[in-house]
């Protein structure tokens, strides 16, 4: 049977996202199908109007609805700390931890592999930043790499690392976010580089 | 961090959707935020009409462009049996199986603690269109229920025969979609339930 091509469309448009292969697509389709028409136009309108609607903030590159991010916009946020991060989920995730500093928003980790090298995300824009705000008479005490800790993350990481020496010398701390076991795991099914990392990361009690 | 509205919005609309959690809802809206915007409008209006553009087939209640599914469409496909299904997806599947008669597309199944008694899903639709082909002479000779195996399936099967039985004695035969152990499964495996039924169900070689 062939499906109804309005159907076909929406298991298509469902395919396009991660994760979703061809019969959870279908699922979903269908799923859509039998919802209220005021959520389905509200489905609709949704996916419209985000990509309208959503700006990029101009001091740290994070998803905003206004010309600063919340996080920029809020005036209590320490801007002497600036935690870099690859992507606006991790900004989501790390407001859940207390941090009061803001933060720097890469869009991505540099990947020779996939032709990602520093300046096709926002490292550039990071040392121009560090330097307005230099003219400025804001001093930045630390940056704090906060990319993920795969290859490609730390690798990122080292080049940001390398060009901050490079630049600022000793003037600015530069940190990397702590690494070691994750809360609740088991030291027996732990690998070695996690275990390693875990040893050379220990804090006096 | 707060989401700017228009992402949060389509956060909202990808948790309606079965199988997905809050973090997948996120991960797909930023997914869709970088897509371009060609895809992103196609996909949005996709989602705006499947409601407008699908309707339900007249005879066998299966999704539709027209007045007739493309299965009822078809003149080459033998009217005198009739496979009984609880959803569309179900048809899809079946069509697979070189199935070459029509459906009858149930939209549901029987299930009293939800409150859905034969007569929410399309069961006296199936009696009526039953009494409308004997009008016009056509005798159907097989009712095939292919519903699922689940408990609910199993009463909705149930059910229906007993009705056909009531109503139609010994003049159609009424048959269950073949119940055993799934292709390339290890008997070993195997709950006692489906080996059970591959036992009553075993054929002669």
């Amino acid at each position: 049977m062939d499906l109804p091509k309005s159907i076909q469309d929406l298991v298509e448009s469902f395919e396009m996202l991660p994760g979703i292969g061809p019969k959870t697509a279908q699922r979903l389709a269908f799923y859509v199908l039998r919802l209220p028409l005021d959520d389905v136009k509200r489905f609709s309108e949704s996916v419209n109007s985000i990509k309208e609607n959503t700006k990029i903030c101009k001091e740290c590159f994070n998803v905003a609805e206004d010309e600063l991010c919340s996080v920029c916009a809020n005036p209590s946020r320490g801007r002497q700390t600036i935690c870099v991060v690859e992507s606006p989920l991790d900004v989501i995730a790390l407001e859940k931890s207390g941090y009061k500093g803001v933060y720097h928003v890469l869009h991505g980790f540099i990947n020779p592999i996939a032709g990602v090298g520093p300046d096709e995300i926002f490292i550039p824009q990071l040392f121009n930043r560090l330097s307005l705000l230099g003219e400025a008479g804001v001093q930045v005490s630390e940056i704090i790499l906060a990319t993920s800790t795969s290859m490609e993350g730390e690798s990122t990481s080292m080049y940001i690392n390398r060009e901050l020496v490079k630049n600022y010398g000793d003037s600015i701390k530069v940190s990397r976010i702590g690494k070691g076991l994750p809360m609740g795991a088991d030291i027996e099914f732990a690998d070695e580089r996690t275990l390693s990392d875990a040893i050379q990361g220990r804090t006096t009690i």
